[in-house]
């Protein structure tokens, strides 16, 4: 149980033969939960043995055709394969706009239902949401309007210490309540604290996902102590005139974010294709924080 | 120099991890021609190391997703890369109509044109001509209005046989005319024949593309005797009933076009993704025409 995230794409616009365009999948204890869909990302689930069935959302950073171009081939397959259940898209409202006449042209008779969920890009929002897990955007600066996404577990029930719970001879009915923290008052009298019943409850643990941008205060605030960030880093500290032009971040900004934000850990990813070695921009976000990962294609991440 | 093709993608609709759907390019002297454009074309290209550049027209044979939805992101590359010159799309009338809507949106401020050329599905049509080679559709039987493209160079001149001309003293004036057959007659009188003096031409290949169809008499007439026959072989025999339904072939259908168009080589391909073996095709398209191979992705077949 818990969440992983998978990388199915890490490159920026231009793919190389050896990285594709952005796709990430998100494991939340069996729910996946797809994050931007570059050309081919369809191609990668299958590489990578994702059950295309278990993905229900789609989350859409912005619409460059590197993080969106997949999305025709993957519904055009999900058809394919008989899905029935709705398959729901969360971008801004121009993705609707353009996708759903490619849909209606080339995958006429669905049998499922495409639903799109109009994301604003200029306010954090609280966009998906169930038992376990919450999903909110945030916004980033980028040439066009742009999105990073915030995964994050609700917090969980305590566990149940079911020795102690028999020596105190606990009733059933009273399990729900020691799981949300109360103590047990036992019919015959006295008083059991919660804490010699239970266990803590396992860690809630965050992922966030920060792609195409310049760095930005406003995102350290956002991000700040999650787990796992995904950070853009397109070019290194040399380019950092281009990577501000062009609204991208080097790898040692990067590594500034996740280090004021104070993170678990970082992924950086989004490269240029101008890097065939990415081991340099390992090593430039590494000297600002030691815990930074590539975010390498058909590696699992836990977080 | 000569006509070589490059598979890039031979499944069917839904890929596999192991095969991409429809793209080949044709390489006629240097000169790239792309037929059909399914996703993960441009990311195909570079594994192959196909010059970008070079490609400056794409035949695209009917609007089913697995043909064309490596369009837009083959463009934006294009764009990416800077191109400057025009980009030639041939396909029905309704693929300008969808993808320009794309392209305006994802691609804005294009440094090239992208020019389409619509083909009438219904009729031969002769839709591209240069100095060496020639480009006709002819109408196949599928689902949705579908074409096959017929690649012929045009007959080449004779070679000049030097050592002869030297012999008869020929001015350099008169090469182009030996070289289109015509006799040699000197200032100081006399006849020498053409065939004294030049070599025969070298031949002028022929290359057909012929995927998602019932298999077709008229199709038999089209492809006599061309040098290579690409026939699409979606199912084994045994799912003859599901190919007629699907408007497909098995590959013993394909390998009889091949037998009864007695064309010199047969390539099957638009794999079913429920054959991970791909060699029970072969066997059974070899057991009616020999000469049969697998358009194996990332392999180049000189015609």
């Amino acid at each position: 149980m818990g969440i992983s995230v998978t990388i199915l794409g890490s490159n920026s616009a231009l793919p190389t033969s050896e990285r594709n365009p952005t796709a990430q999948v998100l494991n939340a204890s069996g729910r996946f939960f797809l994050i931007d869909c570059g050309e081919g990302t369809q191609m990668q689930l299958r590489r990578n043995r994702v059950h295309f069935g278990k993905i229900d959302h789609v989350f859409i950073s912005h619409l460059h055709g590197d993080h969106v171009f997949g999305l025709p081939g993957l519904i055009s397959s999900f058809g394919l394969l008989g899905r029935t259940n709705d398959l729901h898209i969360h971008g801004v409202a121009d993705l609707e706009m353009v996708l759903r006449p490619v849909i209606d042209y080339f995958s006429r008779e669905l049998p499922f239902k495409v639903v799109f969920h109009h994301i604003n890009p200029l306010e954090k929002e609280l966009i998906y949401e169930d038992a376990a897990l919450e999903v909110a955007t945030f916004p980033v600066e980028h040439r066009i309007p742009t999105v990073g996404f915030l995964f994050r577990e609700k917090p969980k029930e305590r566990k149940i210490n079911k020795q102690m719970c028999d020596f105190y001879e606990v009733p059933l009915r009273v399990l729900p309540k020691l799981k949300k923290g109360e103590d047990f008052i036992p019919d015959s009298g006295g008083h059991v604290p919660n804490t010699k019943l239970t266990l803590p409850a396992p860690p809630s643990v965050s992922y966030a996902f920060c792609t195409d941008t310049r760095p930005l205060p406003s995102v350290v605030e956002v991000v700040k102590g999650v787990d796992m960030l995904y950070h853009e880093a397109t070019f290194m500290s040399d380019q950092e005139g281009l990577a501000y032009k062009t609204f991208h971040s080097t790898a040692r900004q990067a590594a500034k974010v996740a280090l004021q934000a104070g993170v678990k850990k970082l992924l950086i990813g989004h490269f240029s294709s101008r890097y065939k070695d990415l081991s340099p921009l390992l090593s430039e976000a590494r000297e600002v924080f030691p815990d930074t990962e590539i975010a390498t294609e058909g590696v699992t991440f836990e977080i």
